[in-house]
């Protein structure tokens, strides 16, 4: 029995990226576009050690330390084991507990099931427009998941402070110092057919805002619910679901920012906490074999803002995302990914477009 | 034979802290408390590479890279070696040198002698009474240890920066830019018994403090005496020491910047070299197994300010605490902690509370 | 077939190091010295993650990761895996194709071959004199190679950013506002001969200047070439080369704005694209086994500047070094490194010294 594994991922490429838009303040038009490395298209670029020691009577403690890096400069991308570091009991009759920060049961259970493209590909992930599956990780946290049951699972997780490291003390009469998150997830999976259902709570503090900005002492609520069907010579894939006063995690689009550094188009990516807000997401999407060891892949995704955006922010957000990989090994593939996004951040006519090729490799 | 092992230890729980007390210059009162993931409660998180080359003659290359890391967020605490970085020559016949970052002799050889808690456990730790044996890691350093002659070890370090990482260039006729450090140890253990006695150097430099606060070349000392005895149904744990001048790390109890941000109380936090300073420590403790997997372990630790400190800090600090931990494997096992403290950090009538229970696995 | 290793080297000692000259500003001379711990003096501390898969017909998928790291104060050097981090095909009949972060192929083929320091032992670095060699890393960067052909290898990179981690968006009639780089290098090696010629371009942005100081829209040019020759009983090894409008990595030697943070000695550090520079580069070295463990190198290398520094930085920067390394095994050895620099930095009297005994290991 070896006590720790050492495990990875390393994906690269070439890409381009292209938005257009016009700038809403000032009414002028502006146009960017980068041709340079894709770094972790398929996913992120990580590395980390896990493993499982049998205790007896089917019970494990199990930990699990991943670190986040990009491949295009060496820096890491989010802390140490900014992806996951947590340690837990595993049961076979009674599920897992787990204590540290990880992703939560709602981004675990839902995004692999509502899109092909799952959480990942660039702006092709269903995070471009459902927030709350969107790889979103808490510190802090604790999280339980029952075992299978007749293809059943139940997850539950909550964190003593959302995306903020260090825990507040409250004083006595004070205001709450730490955000809050909390979030439950169901699924399904019986031969082709998978289901996932999923609800999220963030309540940032009192006093400040960690992490998340906007409006404090606001409850950003998600509830999502995604199915898929593999009949074979395709899999569908389809979910809804609805995120109100906020946004969970931010698209992760284009970075509108390297526009020209305006404060006006800095403002686009700050989402987070956002009173009366209300954001519907649909998605559809399938995948297609493509001989012995490719794959097609196909989605289409979009936010339609209800209300709490600005006058100039009314559009419907649309991408549409094609995908091709093809292993040349069992853990390695070579990628393909094009994809264009109408009404991005809801601005009537920014548009993004995205085309990357890449090698993933597993180890 | 392998070049390298793969080491680590992951440690998280639930904990509750509070403290309480009357801030010295408003004569209000005040209590915070928190209720959140409990991190590296039995000893910091960490994993690491270590490694042994037998080179002929009973001679040995030796090498320790430790990372530690905050289970609760994913981020590393000190540098990406920062809890160990060394490399070094190991014979049996004339003992083992070391250079680079690495916890001083005083605190390898006393602080597991000194209490049943070590320099781990929260505020329970020894580290809260004993500053010079509280895992104190310099850079820059060091260290020879002679082999164990009939249970007599010596241990020497000497850091050329202390705290500080990087080395200024001294000038003629300047000062001396860097801090300096060093200490010796020595232990013994027979069967039962243990003992340690340790002193320490640290001078902060001529022209500025790094890493280590307060006044300017400053030799702040330590000496400590630690044993222990293990009569079977009990082990009995004590220890004596001494500070003058400052301080070698801070007690590693509740951060009471967290009271209020009041600038008075984030002074609390603040001590390093204080001419004049003088403090005494004292430790009693015990441990005794519960069955075959079960361990209480017990212990009072308790320092008394003679002379340094303002009119407000008076008062003997002391902690009382009380600790379980059940053996789930070899490698793995839960625990739970309880301690109470009052004059901390001399304020006469601050108390703090702590409360934890966790799971360790070790890899 | 494993699918990982996991390496690193561990290298630390004791240094000394002295500077001395007159400040141009003021005409004052100045001193300055060190002793303390030398810290990779024979190679940069690393450890990393590396694997290779056959995919069948001759083919591979390639990854490296590689941290560095400082061993006196356990710190990382550079981002997590700021020594290299790609992901890469290889194959038999075509060469290797690579994504991501390391170092140039001029650094990879000449260094080596023009010193028998090749671009470490501190100050001794051929990169002392020359820019273009001296473990140049580049972000964003693709990079080809072809395969062995009787004795030849031909080496291409490209990078989008130079040496800034991030690529920018370029606007539709907006400036560039990225760095470029690129280079390529041909090494023929053939018994005891080894020869290598290089070409390197790095084009600062035109808006602003990332990780590399000085002019914008400024293209840094170096040509090298080295060769070595192994006649058994000594190594002989030379190199000539010109770096033109700037530098493409600052000399190693001592950080000067140690002397006392005066901004005068701040400047001195400061290379970049300079345009209109040109500095002719030369080295001589050689090195002889002694006994069956024992290696003496030795070196000279000179830098000529021919244009475009100021009145006070005239004078040819000499360097003079002597090395001396001993196996205790394959994977560990003892070294001592002497080295005396005159006109360092161009500066007429400036004169530098530094002595280190180390030791080193690898895994």
């Amino acid at each position: 029995e070896t006590s720790v594994t050492l495990y990875g991922r390393v994906d690269g490429g070439i890409g381009y990226q292209q938005f257009k838009g016009t700038n809403p303040t000032t009414g002028e038009s502006f146009k960017g576009s980068n041709t340079g490395m894709a770094n972790g298209i398929m996913g992120g670029n990580r590395w980390g050690l896990k493993g499982a020691e049998d205790l007896g009577e089917g019970l494990q403690a199990v930990f699990v330390l991943e670190n986040g890096f990009n491949l295009s400069d060496g820096t890491q991308s989010d802390g140490m084991f900014g992806r996951q570091a947590t340690v837990g009991l595993k049961s076979s009759s009674w599920g897992q507990l787990d204590f540290g920060r990880q992703t939560t049961v709602a981004s675990k259970y839902l995004s692999g099931v509502a899109s092909p493209f799952g959480a990942d590909w660039g702006q092709a992930s269903v995070g471009s427009a459902f927030s709350a599956i969107n790889s979103v990780r808490y510190n802090n946290m604790i999280m339980y998941q029952t075992p299978k049951f007749s293809g059943f699972q139940l997850g539950l997780n909550y964190s003593f402070t959302g995306n903020a490291g260090s825990q507040g003390f409250k004083t006595s009469g004070g205001d709450e110092p730490n955000d809050k998150a909390w979030g439950a997830a169901v699924r399904y999976a019986n031969g082709p057919l998978a289901v996932g259902l999923s609800y999220d709570e963030y309540k940032t503090s009192e006093v400040r805002v960690d992490g998340i900005g906007g409006d404090r002492d606001t409850a950003i609520k998600s509830w999502n619910l995604a199915g898929s069907y593999d009949f074979d010579v395709v899999e569908v894939h389809a979910a809804i679901g609805q995120t109100r006063n906020g946004w969970f995690k931010h698209v992760s689009a284009i970075d509108y920012r390297d526009i020209g550094g305006t404060d006006d188009m800095t403002g686009r990516q700050s989402w987070g906490a956002i009173n009366d807000a209300k954001v519907n997401s649909y998605t559809l999407g399938l995948s297609a074999p493509v001989g012995a060891n490719g794959k097609i892949l196909a989605s289409w995704v979009m936010a339609d803002p209800k209300d709490g955006f600005g006058a100039d922010r009314q559009d419907k957000q649309h991408f549409y995302s094609l995908g091709y990989t093809y292993k040349l090994s069992k853990r390695t593939n070579v990628y393909a990914l094009g994809s264009y996004g109408t009404g991005v951040h809801f601005y009537d006519d920014l548009k993004a477009t995205q085309f990357a090729v890449g090698l993933r490799h597993q180890f």
